[in-house]
């Protein structure tokens, strides 16, 4: 049994954003993103993957399809598939989120030993 | 862009604990778990499923496979398909957990409409 301890976890970098992954498989990933003031997850689409992001500290600037919305702790949104999404830590305090993307996105490196 | 609140979707029951569905495709599932004291999710298992459990609030006594462990606010845990897992109540306080679930164990809810 894998247990995380979320703020232990936590890692921040002055160059860019931080992912820490807690838990992947070809159905899925939940990681840890960090973000310093300033900071972003440029805005990106996935064809086929829902994504949640749960903010579990701080607050930032979410984007999903063409709306924008601040965001703070205890606050959850959903990008669909195709919608274009990113986030930005505005604010001048870190931002910690939960995210959840479901299935993933590089399922084939999950390939089984042996095959190609 | 739809953003759900957390702490006022919290839902309790006296006679069992409670689901609150924050998002939900095909692909997956996004549910708060509100449990009072004493409250359970018995052990159960999906054959095809991962179920990710992070704890927001309180502590609950955590089954995956063979293993039970106490988890406290920050922690979490991953049950993979096919491996029992289940949650208990066992503290004084109020127990709240945002939980992820891939693929939807019910993707067939989602049929298009017209399609049987």
């Amino acid at each position: 049994m894998q247990i995380k301890q979320v703020w232990d976890l936590t890692r921040f970098r002055p160059e860019k954003m931080q992912k820490v992954n807690l838990f992947q498989t070809p159905r899925m990933f939940c990681d840890i993103y960090c973000l310093e003031p300033g900071q972003e997850q440029r805005i990106h689409t996935h064809r086929g993957n829902d994504k949640i992001y749960h903010v579990l500290k701080g607050r930032g600037r979410f984007t999903v399809g063409e709306e924008t919305h601040t965001l703070e702790a205890g606050e959850t949104t959903w990008a669909p598939p195709g919608e274009p999404h990113g986030v930005l830590n505005h604010s001048g305090e870190r931002l910690i989120c939960l995210v959840f993307m479901a299935p993933h996105p590089q399922p084939d490196r999950f390939a089984p030993a042996g095959e190609d």
